[in-house]
This record gives structure tokens, sequence and C-alpha cells, in this order.
């Protein structure tokens, strides 16, 4: 056993940074693509994408959207007339200006100069403009209000420094858009889809996650509300996990989004939009990972269950083969109590052993050993990935017998979940201090080589304009951020921490990624 | 009544291509999007589309594969290495080479000419060369075959004639890449995923299809065998659904896919892939569509019923809902013995004769309308789309009570499917003529003004190059192409039509999309 793998060269302690690289490439989840900035999505990383996708599609679905498909890419002046949006994050952006290749006489090809556009095309960064576009013609009247599309797409941002599922130039996400006659309406169905994000990230994903508004500055280019879903990583660092924004009629007025209302008269639409994307994983992955790998929550594993037999290539494997298939078929049943379980029986050669650590760092929730003597005995090894070691640092592997198995497995699956949203909620919990009223104490906290201590929710007085970029320079000289003024804080009843003036909310305060 | 409009403006006999287009509007599926050869795929497209990606990925994993995701961009000399490649359909491709958008100074925006990439990049046509790169960094021996991955993604293509979901210049497909130890397994694998999509279309999509090799001047380039799969439309033409290529080890070479073999030598891989795209939707259009607007198998409808109260804003209204509602949530709720069905309550504003109308042009395949006086008499009337009309000119309803419908419907959608391949079938095997012998008579079926008789299955010599080339010269004098050479074929018999050779195979002769 000495000569297999098992731990990661790096602790979280040591690197955290460098400790998450690893854990992408020892999970085998994805790796650099070789073009700029994109990265190749493997199989179990895009297996928990597939999950993710599913279960978070069925909460669109199910708050009324349909999903459909617009152009990925958008003509130039789609952004010209959005000229907030384009003095906004929207400058780095991929730009198509040929359409053909031709053979350049040394054995190479270049674009075609005869085949340039006329007008060049943006690859979407996002698709507020041109599905506005399409709003404008769907949308005559009241009637055909509310309009709530969603769309599964890759987008693409120019970004200088990628670090995989966290920040690359070509993603994949889900972006909503919806119109509403009132802004009411809007600002209600805003907060609706940012409590969609917050239950599939804490019920699916189990991270827990605090949602809340934006201050001004943290605001989507052209928005007039932008709510987020905050997660803590285990460094301590903010990971801003999903948006909502609440877009008023600005977008609307861009693209001509007008309807004849119940009194006959014209008006814009107000239009909300809200994305979450393959960040997500990156969150999953700091939240969750350990020194010896990733550990998936069993709503979005691919597999959800690893049965292993122990082959030695001889005359008894398909014996065992046989009683591990039995386990397999057993869980993978429809049941008209629950879903059939996610089960591989892992059959590929190699050392069992070797699969084991495999399939740890990979993460599934359960792993299931069987070698002869399980066989004889009628038993099976059973792993918990979520409770890996014993106190005797052995791996802690329970035995019981197959049936035994069979039953408690889709029992232990949603134990296993709820632990892990439980754990990392007290994780987090003990890292967000209330208690800081004066900025020496928020600044001693966050001094250089401090560690960094987690967050701070604070007293403030919601400053605007000029004032608040000084808060938000204050901030940045201790490499912080104002992450979300949350939902849940209790009402101020102090002074502002930066200002010194009466406080009117509480808010955030964190490293973020 | 008179005032509600039912049927298209246009008869499929009249103009096909117009009443096309039409049905595609009528029944709400999608749109230009004014992004030159790109179109909005609506949500009663894009549902269609979802339910065909949702069967077939199903299927694709049945048979081993895992689906990642692989970068959108691909460099230039990926195409510069694969020269047969760009030789092929390559060269018309969206071309990106520049990454900022700035300010002209004027109010506009143009690309920064600070920002041109050294190296140009190109939106994919299709995975093949970015895949066999990730393909060659992860395959190092034989047991890392055989290595099947597939990819659901849009890719490009840049088009001078297009058509909705038939040809644009951006798609969305599935494409499968598959890497093997030999020849023979990859062989084998390329008709295996052929007859995944022979099952699809037919099963799936109700689309009878003729699978078989396509003839050496339709291959992929690069392929070293193309198979297809072959659909019928109402005007008689083929519409190619779907695609299977052996490759060989030409991509291998070209991305260095090699691994050490049982015997500890160094081989080339042999590869596979293979795809199908939206255009599927086409052919349900051109082989399900009547003149009253799309049908939609029940497999792929998204609404597979759609109830439509017949609400006269007074208060009996709330009881009809109810009454309606009983028989929703009877068929939408899960049972042992099958799956739920996907079933619409319609309450929308608007008439209920209106909704019908809009329902059978969008092809629902069963449409339930209750009035008052069903509800009295304790029934429903049930509108079979793929039996809309009574011999009396009028819509053929049937009145069952509420609790036969219930019990009916899940029985009357599989009806419907499988009533839907059978008469597409009939149609089609109708029109598929196997005993022209003599050019002189395939000329004469083919001449200016003669309406197109369908397809010819002929016997021919199998031609290579010049006088492939020939034959092919000759068919196209009459707007028709070689399809491909069915699976199911009889043997030859005879003499080849085109040479008058001794034949050795049949081939498949029409005129395609």
């Amino acid at each position: 056993m000495s000569q297999i793998r098992h731990a990661l060269s790096v602790k979280r302690a040591d690197d955290f940074a460098q400790w998450y690289q690893e854990v992408i490439s020892a999970a085998d989840m994805a790796e650099e693509s070789g073009v700029r900035g994109c990265m190749v999505i493997k199989p179990w990383g895009y297996g928990i994408w597939e999950r993710i996708q599913r279960l978070l599609d069925n909460r669109i679905k199910a708050t009324g959207h349909d999903n459909a498909y617009f152009p990925l890419l958008i003509p130039l002046r789609n952004f010209e007339r959005e000229a907030e949006h384009v003095e906004g994050f929207a400058k780095e952006m991929a730009v198509v200006t040929h359409h053909r290749l031709i053979a350049d006489g040394k054995g190479g090809l270049i674009p075609d100069p005869e085949a340039k556009l006329e007008e060049p095309l943006v690859i979407r960064p996002t698709s507020e403009t041109i599905i506005g576009d399409a709003m404008a013609r769907w949308v005559q009247s009241w009637r055909d209000l509310p309009l709530k599309l969603n769309q599964w797409a890759n987008v693409m941002r120019w970004e200088m420094r990628t670090r995989m599922f966290l920040r690359t130039s070509e993603f994949l996400w889900q972006e909503g858009h919806t119109a509403h006659e009132t802004a009411g309406e809007a600002k209600e169905h805003t907060l609706r889809m940012l409590e969609v994000y917050r239950a599939c990230a804490e019920e699916d994903l189990a991270l827990p996650v605090i949602a809340g508004e934006k201050p001004e500055n943290e605001r989507f280019p052209g928005a007039v509300e932008t709510w987020s879903i905050e997660a803590m990583m285990q460094d301590g660092k903010a990971l801003q996990a999903g948006t909502s924004h609440y877009l008023g009629t600005n977008f609307a007025q861009a693209s001509g989004i007008r309807f004849q209302d119940r009194e006959g008269g014209q008006q814009l639409a107000h239009t909300t939009s809200w994305g979450v994307s393959t960040r997500m994983i990156g969150g999953v992955i700091m939240v969750h990972g350990d020194d010896d790998g990733l550990k998936v929550p069993p709503a979005i594993a691919p597999w959800q269950v690893v049965i292993v037999p122990m082959l030695r290539e001889d005359e008894g494997d398909a014996a065992l083969v046989e009683y591990c298939e039995r386990l397999r078929a057993s869980l993978a049943s429809e049941d008209a109590l629950r879903e059939p379980v996610r089960v591989l029986l892992d059959t590929k050669p190699g050392k069992a052993a070797a699969k084991r650590w495999d399939w740890v760092r990979k993460g599934a929730p359960l792993i299931v050993e069987v070698g002869q003597r399980d066989m004889a005995e009628g038993k099976v090894s059973l792993l918990r990935r979520d409770a890996l070691w014993a106190e005797n640092g052995k791996p802690a592997f329970q035995a019981p017998s197959l049936d035994e198995a069979a039953q408690a497995i889709p029992g232990m699956l949603e134990t296993i979940q709820a632990s892990m949203l439980a754990s990392a909620r007290d994780v987090r919990d003990a890292r967000i201090s209330r208690g800081v009223t004066a900025l020496p104490e928020l600044q001693a906290a966050f001094a250089d080589g401090v560690d960094n201590p987690g967050w701070l929710e604070v007293q403030w007085a919601k400053p605007t304009g000029q004032a608040l970029e000084q808060v938000v320079d204050q901030l940045k000289a201790l490499k912080l951020t104002l992450r979300n003024v949350p939902i849940d804080a209790e009402p101020a009843d102090g002074v502002c921490i930066f200002t010194g003036e009466a406080a009117v909310e509480r808010v955030l305060v964190a490293r973020a990624y």
C-alpha cells in the first residue's frame, strides 16, 4: 500500500491556491486546453455540472420559465446603444472580424482579407442586449407579460488572469431574462430567483450562502439593484456564487421593450436578469475539498456510489463481479419511494486499492469494496468519503451485509448531504464576526501577515457616490471588498464603522475571489 | 369561429418551401435573429430540442460515453496541420482576431488595434482537432482505450444561404468522439452509433430513416468511411439526419493520439466521430407537418397534452379550472407503470377556440377542451392532433368521461407515436422506386417540370475517382445526389445504371436538402 498515492502533495493549510489546482487535477475534473484562458471540462467535472444543470433547471422551470436559445454572436451596434453597459465590464470581448480562412501561400492559413465583416460581431459576454431585441418583438401588450425566459449557454469574457472554474475566458452558465408590467413585480421576481439560487446552493450543492443586496459599487452595469449569494471558502474568502439583477427600465429603453398597458397607454417593461455558472463548481471544491481531494455532495455526484470488486484475475472473479452486480442492480432500481441511486460497478483493469484512492480523490460519496472474504461472509466494505478516517488513522470501513448495505445506502446518501451542509455552515458561522465596530479593529484583523480571519458583518451608513468610493478604497488597501447586505441581518443599532454617522444597515466585508 | 385563423395560408402542395417557413412561424418555433444566418430558437422549438437531447443523451450514455466540454475557440494551427480537413468544408468559418473593443471617438466602438491576437482563433465548426489534442494527452496505454466522449455544443459554419433549422450559421448539436485500439473495434463502434441514431430518429422522432454508407464523394473530409441516416420529406427530398464517421488513423496522426499496445509497441489510435443537430427538427416539421401546422410526436413534445378550459370570465370559471386540474394532476402524477405525462393546463387570457388553433398549429399531440356543459356531464372534449378532422369536415372531438380520459391518455400517446411513424413510413415507402434500371428512365423521372417522384434505389458498380465524378455530374444536371448505400438493401444482381458494368451494390439517388 505504501506504493499507492492517496493524499495530495499539498495541504490546504500550506498553500490553498496550489491545493485547489491539485484537487482539480487529482480529481480529474478539468485541465488547461492550450487555448488561452479556456479549459477542458473533463467527464467528472462535466458530470457534476450536468447534475447542477438538471436540478437548477427543474427549479427554474418550476418558477414558470421556458428555455430558449439566442445567437452566440452579437452585433457591435447592440453594445454601442448601451453605453453604460460598455463602460462597465464589457470591454474585453472576443471580436469576430472575418468569415473565411484562406491559404497564405506559405503552407499556413490567414483570415481572408476579402471576407472582412462589414460590422464586427462580438461573442456574447452576456445576452441582455440580444434577448432584449427579441423581447421587443415578442411583447406588444400587458397580456404578453410576464415573459420569463432562460438560456443555458457558453459565454466569453477575455480574462487576463484565469483560474479553472473560477474565472475562465469561456464559461458555461444559465442566464435568465424576464420582462414584467410593473417595477414591483420585477423586483419581487428578482428576489424569487435569488431564493431559487439560495435553495440550489444549499440543498443541492450543500453550499451555505448568504443572500443579500450588493452595494452600489458592485452592481451589474445598467442594473438598478444587484443581489447575490455569497459562500465562504475554507480559506475564509468569499465567492459570489450567483447574482440576480433588477434592471428597471434601462435595458427595456435600450432595446425598445414597450407594451400597451391595461389602460391603453404605452409603457416600458421592467426587466430582470440572473445567472449562475460553472464557477459554482469552484465553490464546491473550496468548501468541501480536504487534504485527500474532492468531496462531492451526493445530490450532484455523477456517481453517488462506486463499487470496486477486488479482482485477482483468477477464476473467482466472475462470482465476485456477480455478487457486486446484485448490489448495483438493487441500488439502481426504481422504487416508489426514492429515485434510483447513481451507482457504478468499476470493473476496469487496475488494483482495487489504487482505485479506492482514485475515487476518494474524485470525492465519490460512498465507496464499496468487495473482496473474496467479504463475499464469503455475505458482507461488503463500505467507506463514507465525508468520514474517511477512523481514529486509528486507517480508512473507516463499515462492514454491513450486502442486504443491509442495499437498504441503508439511500438513507446514508441523504445523511451525507445534510451533514456536508451542516458542517460547512458550522465552519462558516465560526468565521463571521459581528462584533467589530471600530475601523482600527478591522484594520488590525486584516493587517499584513495576519491569517485571514473570515468575514465581518459591520454596521454602516450606506454611503453613496464619492463617500462610497472612499470606503471602497479604504477596504482595497486591506484587500477587502463589500460583499452584500444580508437579507437576514439584524437591523442596525449603532454607528457606521467607516463614517461614524448613524448606521442604517449591516454589510458583509471580506476578501473575495 | 370565422374570425379565428386556423389553417396556414400556404398549403404543402402549393409551395413546400414557403409552407415550411410558415409552420415555423405559426408554431412559434424560431425566428430570424437579425444576426446574419443565426436564428433565435423560441421556447416551443427549444422545448422539442430539449426532449431530443434528453432521449438521445440517455442512449449515448447507455453505450458507455461520458459527456465533456471543450473550448469554443480553436487555434489556427490546428487547422493548418490538418490540410485535407481545411481543403474540405472548413474554409467558411468565423475568425476571432481581436480581444477588446474601444470607443472610436465618434460615439461608436471598434476592435482595439492594440488588442490584436497574435494567432487568430476560429469558432469551432466541429471539434475533431481540439478533442484530438486532448485525447493525445489522455491516451497513453491500451488500458486507456476505448475512450468514449460526447459533447453537446454550439458550432458555427459561415453559411451563405441559410434556412431555419436546416442550415444556419450557428447550430446546436452533439458530437461524439471515440478512440479505439483497433480498426475493427472503431468500425464496429461507428455502426453502433449509427444504430443509436436510427433508433432515436424512428422511436423518438417518429422519422423513418434509411441507414447506409455514403459514397466516397460524400465523405466527411478526413474520414475513411461516412455513414448516414436519411429521411424522406413530404416533398420527396432527402434530409441527412445524422452521420457517423470512421476516421481511421487520420486524425490520430494529425493530433498524435498514440498508445502503448498490449505487446509494448507504439500504435496510432483508430478514431470515430458522429453528430446530430437541430437540423433534425427541420426533419420533424417536413415529415409530420400538415396544412394545419406542426405535428409533434408525443415522445418529443414539450407538452403532450394541453387542457384548455373554456373560461367565460364569470363565477363559474373557478369550478371549471378545478375540474380541469383534476385531469391535469392525474396525468402528471408518477405511476409505477409509466412516466408522468407532460400536461399543461392553459389558463392564460384568451378565447378557447383561438387557443385550440394555436395548439393545433404548434402540434401538441392531444388537446382537451372543457366547457361548462362538458363539466356538467362529467366529460371532456378530446382532440387528437394526428386525426384532426372528422368526415363532416369538423374537428374530430371525442367525448370521454374525465376518468376515462385520465385512463386512456397515456395509451393514446403511445398509439399516436406509433401511428405517426407508421404513416410516415408508408408515405416514404410508396415513393422509393427500385425498378429503374436504365439511365434514360431515371432522366425522364426527374426531367424539368416533372413533380419530384421521390427516391430511386439503383444498382451501380460503385465507381471511384474520375468515374464517380462523372456520375455525380450526370446526377447534378438533374439536381440529384447520391444519398447512401442502404445497409438493408438487397444484393446487386444486375448492371450499373451509370456505366453498364456489373453492379456491386444498390445506392439511393434523390434530391436533397
